[in-house]
């Protein structure tokens, strides 16, 4: 066996490891009684901390040293070499911040989530802001300690952890850019919006879950490896080989579960398409977090909330709901094509969002960096909301600076992937589209199949093999542009 | 810090890691999708491998050494002490077992219980010999590994696993005891039974949850810290700070289930009960499968099918299914007290249970004393059934000899505790009445508190800190014996 081999089946115990944590986590969210947390919390802190001691054990240092050797004789495959690049800097990461500092972390982190539910519900910033503060440090120390170990600033550490080839730099061009054009095809968006027949009625929760599963089976999810849950906060978790999606309903509203249901039908075909022969190693998993969330905003965004969609949409509703003009297809268009700007990212349409993420981008940099302090954060926010969107939210922490489970959970350098993961999803769509004349047709018709091979040719099935940004350029000919994603909202919210 | 709190503190790692593959133990049988079983038994037998791995560790070994010497200067509590005995024999158990030969009898334990369910269909014993033959050979040297280590006879190696204290000269007695007098009372039992009315029509799933719900709320079933799902095999899983019990539903017949919700119910409350603060040591577990049944059994049996709890449910069955004469106290009493011999264990009536449970005692315990063959079993299962029920199951190996999953599970030296539980049920039964006059009237007016606050005092609150056997004597007075099974059953059965 090679000393490659040796690293992979040592590796293989963490991946699988990681399984067992990840099957856990969606159960904790899912079905976890009221009271058990506690225990709970304790029991996978114990299983991320095995992780990390895992990472640093002494043989698995040796290897990897005598696997590199072998990787300069040129004795490993394309993905082998690959996969102990990935292993290296996972060490590397290991090795960057003490356990001590990630154990600290994760207490303040557990102390101020807990805590957030409530006190955010309550408007309490002055409670809440104690709590978060020792969050925002410890951050800032690990930050610095990645920093320093990779030789990047500690925004960008934060960064790479979601997505690695990301920089700040790149993205304050990119926010930048899309700062010059936002305002203008906002006001302009919002001055053609006309009225919406709201669907009337109650909608069952038994209707709502079977029109999602038929949604998500004409997308191709297998069922066979996967299931459809329900959670308060609706996510995509489980592991490649068992994909645990979930939703929330809402009796009085369909709409947002279905294309909810349809975001995260994109994180789960993903997560499915990943090469099975990878699945306990870091080859085998997903290139970053906006590669990920590109292909929830391609099926959301893209398919989704487009027009041949709709009429494909349209019929299965009426089916689930009765007739309705409100179901008709053009309804359905002006509501998944409303915009009206709103104090809740979650529930931004399409044009607001990226003013939502490049707010928190700026603040949670500034904060990272500590050119502001975390007592600035409510005034900053105020300001920001104003001039991007025009809202006041003087004093409402509730629906403001308080409203994402983000920060209260020490992510930091997560937001940009959302709105970089749309434009993305816009430049694959324009590249499908390139590959496949008759894609909306298709569409219209159901027949997905031709996005999906695509998909899985190009992403899916090629885990994290090849460097993110090469993933890219090779699967559309261009480099990450945002050239696509002003196209298609113009395209969509102004002609 | 004490050499004993170190060693505590290294055997968290075990209780946390035992949590997490609890749950995800209990997910792959109520949630896992049909084509992920493979990736989710590697990730499991990579947890079960890595216990076994931290129970060998060098540093544990020498800390048992050092906190048996603060033993012997008594420097440890009653719970410490009892706690290290237990550490102790799980070390010895994990070295006594090459984890070669673990291995290769989980491999072949998965291999053969995967094909049985579709063997067993299709009756295919020719099939399911070579499957099952791996099995028997690799738990007999598992058996004798543990035999050597532990100074025992193999079968007695294999009994200690499921229940401390239990040896087979005992059972030898008791079972041989239960068989002079029960071939008499089974006949009288049969010749006493009334004409039953069946329930009729179609009891939906919904009412049939709502109604076992209620049940579980009235024995105390806190559902802060546990849930009820559905799943194949009817089991109570999870740990003790998030219990999670699961039935099946049948739409033709609500009995059997709101029956088994009661027995896990019992497996449950036990669990819950457990002292929480020694959740992750050996000292905070249930003493024993026997012990564990004997609380399923206390609810089922002595509690469950008895005329003051009928009287209590019978209302609460008419509430959820209507007004039936069936439904009535006296019919439901003949329901949950008839006698009527059957091939199938799980679903025999209290009086032949224990017939089916001797028999399997008296073949297995052949089977791995080497006395018989495994290509003996049916033959021997033909003979054994005709002479202790009188039933013919020539060539019917799905009804027969290949009914249950423990055989194939690897799983040897299970089956008696059913039977001694369900003796040691009655025996506490006896002990709670000695000390509540008036335990009937309460049970009838649907108040359990008496109930489980004995049982929590004498046995759930003790964890294993207690020696079983000790725990017996010292709450009901007496030794384990099978004279208040023996006069329970004629009360019920004969007078």
């Amino acid at each position: 066996m090679t000393h490659y081999k040796k690293l992979e089946k040592k590796f293989d115990r963490i991946g699988k490891l990681r399984h067992l944590l990840s099957i856990v986590g969606w159960d904790e969210q899912v079905n976890m009684p009221q009271d058990s947390g506690e225990s709970r919390a304790e029991a996978m802190a114990e299983g991320y901390l095995m992780i990390q001691e895992l990472q640093l054990d002494a043989e698995l240092q040796d290897l990897i040293q005598e696997a590199g050797e072998e990787a300069r004789l040129n004795k490993l495959t394309l993905e082998q070499g690959a996969n102990l690049k990935l292993i290296q800097k996972k060490m590397k990461d290991a090795k960057a911040v003490p356990s001590q500092l990630n154990h600290a972390l994760t207490l303040a982190v557990m102390k101020c989530q807990h805590a957030w539910r409530d006190l955010r519900r309550d408007n309490d910033w002055k409670s809440f802001l104690p709590l978060f503060e020792p969050v925002v440090s410890l951050t800032k120390e690990a930050a610095s300690a990645r920093a320093e170990a990779f030789g990047l600033t500690p925004y960008n550490a934060l960064l790479d952890q979601y997505q690695s080839g990301l920089d700040s730099d790149f993205i304050d061009r990119v926010f930048n850019g899309i700062k010059t054009w936002h305002p203008d095809l906002l006001d302009k968006a919002r001055a053609r919006q006309a009225t919406i027949l709201q669907p009337s009625g109650s909608f069952s929760i038994a209707s709502q879950k079977n029109l999602g599963l038929e949604v998500m089976n004409a997308l191709g999810f297998d069922f066979k490896r996967g299931r459809l849950d329900v959670s308060h906060h609706p996510f995509c978790g489980g592991v490649s080989s068992d994909v645990r999606m979930t939703t929330r309903y809402s009796e009085d509203d369909f709409t947002q579960s279905l294309m909810g249901i349809i975001h995260e039908t994109g994180h789960g075909l993903y997560e499915l398409g990943l090469p099975k022969e990878w699945e306990f190693q870091p080859a085998g998993h997903a290139a970053g977090m906006m590669l990920h969330e590109s292909q929830s905003l391609l099926y959301e965004m893209q398919v989704g909330r487009s027009l041949p969609f709709l009429k494909f949409l349209s019929p299965m509703v009426k089916k689930h709901f009765g007739s309705d003009p409100a179901l008709e297809t053009d309804n359905l268009q002006k509501i998944y094509q409303r915009v009206e700007p709103g104090l809740i990212r979650v529930d931004a349409d399409e044009v607001s969002y990226p003013a939502h993420v490049i707010l928190r981008y700026e603040i949670e940099k500034q904060l990272i960096e500590g050119s502001i302090a975390t007592a600035d954060i409510p005034l900053l926010w105020d300001e920001k909301m104003k001039t991007y969107l025009g809202l006041d939210t003087t004093g409402n922490y509730k629906d403001g600076c308080m409203q994402d489970i983000h920060w209260p959970g020490g992510s930091f350098g997560y937001f940009p992937c959302y709105t970089l993961g749309a434009m993305l999803a816009a430049q694959w769509f324009r590249a499908l589209k390139q590959d496949h004349d008759l894609l909306d047709t298709a569409i219209e018709s159901g027949d997905f199949t031709w996005i999906s091979s695509w998909l899985n040719k190009h992403i899916w099935s090629k885990g994290s093999v090849e460097h993110p940004l090469d993933l890219i350029k090779n699967a559309t000919g261009e480099a990450l542009t945002d050239r696509h994603y002003k196209l298609h909202l113009e395209r969509r919210y102004l002609s």
